[in-house]
């Protein structure tokens, strides 16, 4: 256990209890003794290393990041900076939403570990959680609030140029985490790539025509611009159903490690795309007991709701700050409601189409990309999971294509529901 | 000639010869001796002081940013630092372009001063060529080259995400410039300002006309936004025919200081704006010696034929380096004809649509907004003046509403053709 020049170790059970006694902030959390320690590895994630400490008189969690992607190995080299980022947008959205983000107790640059809040059970991991065919009654109100909080006080709707430009401009060093997205979502799956698998041999054609759809290349690219090119907002940048942990009263938003000034749809996308991939899961953890019929109307309602409060909420930030600092639509030109609405009404429309968008080429890249999800690799008959995941992704070229037709989240629900009669 | 604590003192005629002896690098380029030195500052930019300095056997030119803007005084500060960004954007550009761009010799970066070369006579500004109607043949050939390779080389088509990033959070820091075209182009001119200013009474209805129009403040919200949120490519920032001196042989482009990583569009609609100014003026420069008939067809070949050259000159690049360091269209991806050929055509669409859309807002603002051009400026008679400047306000009114039905610049040229008849 010797430490590296910078200062850098990798911990274990054993190490990290010395590391907690000698940090006192994460001692506090304790009750300041570290005795009768439960310590857990939890490595269902894909990229670190996360330890549940729950002591007698208190609890934490430690995520330390290793130079490396844990899931695929010391092969895939990974800067271990990620987790200055993670503990920076935890702590910045945590300041504009506490309520959904899980308080940062401690961060230690050079160990890249960060020390925060237990999510004590009954979290879950909500996409267990739609696995297992659990409603969750608030998600969709606290994820449109997460959303809007985090997206609307990020933005030029409400910071300064002055903010905003410092602030993108130290954000671009996560450009480690940036380049795997580019590569897993917006590349990967329209080439061959030896990262990339799929249900074979059922979806061999299917991968095929992905990789030979001109139009979906072109769309794809024009997303991908978008993601390297534009700063809307401090976007979360991982925001699937395997980074938000609920019960049934309280929605929690971890792991925001590719975090950077992103599009805000890339966000929306990535929650609701995968909610979409969820319903098309159902077909698949249907029983006798459960023919999921209902509940999947409850993640219809779900992905409605979500879009239609977040649109609620954005633009009510909005119309509560059109006085404020932001500098994007100036009071003198903008404050006077016909014109003020007719501004709102295109800005929205256009993060509807950028989030269908976004939320397509992430639903593609988990059925024909290297990164699977539960949802669909818990269905054990192959082919059964082959149809589930051929109706998802024929429904994700489609939404990519012909996204800039959608005006409503309603009209997306119907075409879903369409495609799974 | 006190030296303030960070090392900067402004320069005068006499400190700048004890500052040209003590510097190597600008002393040889002078031939190695200060003797008979002709000097002469040349009051006609709007920011900086640029003397002209030559001597029997060499010369250069030293411009140095103040504290303040030039044209309004110390009453509007404005960050010396925008030299540092000037030379930095030269020095990259001309690496790019070493034909259309003046050398560096020297950076001081205290001083907030550069030493470069002497574009000498017959080199004048091409604005005022254009007022007085004076050809330049190679201009289209030439500008198309400098924008081709400054935007194409700096893009995500050429340049890694990595580079990218980095080169993006460096430009973040000339905001200050950023915020002073957010407010001059994209925000005052739509509202009541101390600076606006237009052909009084004249045009006193069609500035209100512009305050009052609310589908051309919701076009042009989004241009801002593009300006503030994309960071496509290193742009030069204020390309209009003043930064740009010429001879019939040689164009040269100066003055970047405002560079940054923004939208490719606002450099080229920037030029392409400013000729359309220049066109609308003509009517006020004619007179019995010289219709200008033949002179304002001359300007608008030379619109059609920029842009085509550039699209050309562009989209060879591109596939010359098809194969090359950019991450945006990966080989595997799109290296066969039928694609590449599809996203060409969508990129240079779009981006001809945003080029219409800045260019008309570059337009506007020269118009009704706080700083106004030589081209109308010198036509005398106020009445004749306003008529010159009300087709182009409305031509730059139409073209940003209806940018994106123009599928050519030929288009564009006919509908100014018509506008004019
Ligand atoms: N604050 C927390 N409270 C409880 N469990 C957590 C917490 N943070 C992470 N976990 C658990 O650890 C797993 C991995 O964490 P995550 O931040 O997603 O890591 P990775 O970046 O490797 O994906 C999560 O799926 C969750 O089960
Ligand atoms: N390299 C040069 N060679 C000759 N003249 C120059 C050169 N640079 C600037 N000038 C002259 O100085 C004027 C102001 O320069 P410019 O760089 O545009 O300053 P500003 O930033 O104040 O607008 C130009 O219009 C041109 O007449
Ligand atoms: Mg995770
Ligand atoms: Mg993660
Ligand atoms: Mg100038
Ligand atoms: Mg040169
Ligand atoms: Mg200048």
């Amino acid at each position: 256990m010797s430490t590296a020049d910078d200062g850098f170790r990798p911990l274990d059970e054993n190490s990290l209890v010395e590391y907690i006694k000698a940090t006192p902030s994460l001692l506090a959390k304790l009750g300041g003794a570290v005795d009768n320690l439960i310590i857990k590895e939890v490595g269902d994630g894909n990229l670190n290393f996360v330890y549940i400490v729950v002591a007698p008189a208190g609890s934490l969690v430690i995520k330390q990041a290793l130079p490396y992607i844990r899931c695929i190995g010391e092969s895939w080299p990974m800067t271990k900076e990620r987790a200055y980022f993670e503990a920076t947008a935890l702590r910045a959205h945590g300041r504009l939403c506490p309520a959904h983000v899980p308080e940062v107790y401690h961060f230690d640059r050079s160990m890249s570990l960060i020390g925060m809040r237990y999510l004590e059970p009954p979290h879950i991991i909500l996409r267990k959680g739609l696995i297992a065919g659990v409603e969750y009654p608030l998600l969709a109100e606290h994820m449109a609030e997460y959303m809007s909080k985090t997206l609307f006080y990020t933005s030029l709707l409400y910071t300064t140029t002055t903010e905003h430009k410092r602030a993108v401009a130290e954000f671009c060093g996560n450009v480690e985490l940036c380049r795997l997205t580019e590569q897993v979502v917006f590349s990967d799956p329209y080439k061959v790539s030896q990262y990339n698998r799929w249900t074979s041999p059922y979806l061999d054609r299917d991968a095929e025509a992905v990789r030979e759809d001109n139009v979906l290349k072109l769309e794809v690219a024009q997303l991908k611009s978008m993601f390297c090119e534009r700063a809307q907002a401090l976007i979360h940048g991982d925001l699937h159903t395997g980074s938000v942990m609920v019960t049934q009263e309280s929605t929690q938003v971890i792991d925001p490690e590719f975090a950077f000034y992103g599009p805000m749809g890339f966000d929306i996308g990535a929650f609701l795309g995968n909610l979409i991939l969820a319903f098309f899961a159902q077909a698949g953890h249907a029983n006798e007991g459960n023919d999921r019929k209902a509940y999947k109307k409850w993640i219809l309602r779900t992905i409605e709701e979500t879009w239609n409060l977040f649109y609620k909420k954005f633009v009510a930030l909005w119309n509560e700050n059109k006085d404020g600092p932001g500098e994007a639509y100036l009071p003198p030109i903008y404050n006077h409601s016909e014109v003020l609405q007719l501004v709102q009404t295109k800005y929205m429309e256009n993060l509807l189409h950028d989030s269908l968008g976004f939320g397509a080429a992430k639903m593609i890249r988990r059925i024909v990309g290297v990164a699977h999800v539960e949802d669909f690799e818990s269905i054990s008959d192959a082919s059964k999971r082959a149809e589930c995941e051929r109706k998802a992704l024929n429904f994700a070229k489609m939404l990519m294509k012909e996204r800039r037709k959608f005006t409503s989240v309603t009209e997306v629900v119907s075409a879903i529901q369409e495609v799974d009669s």
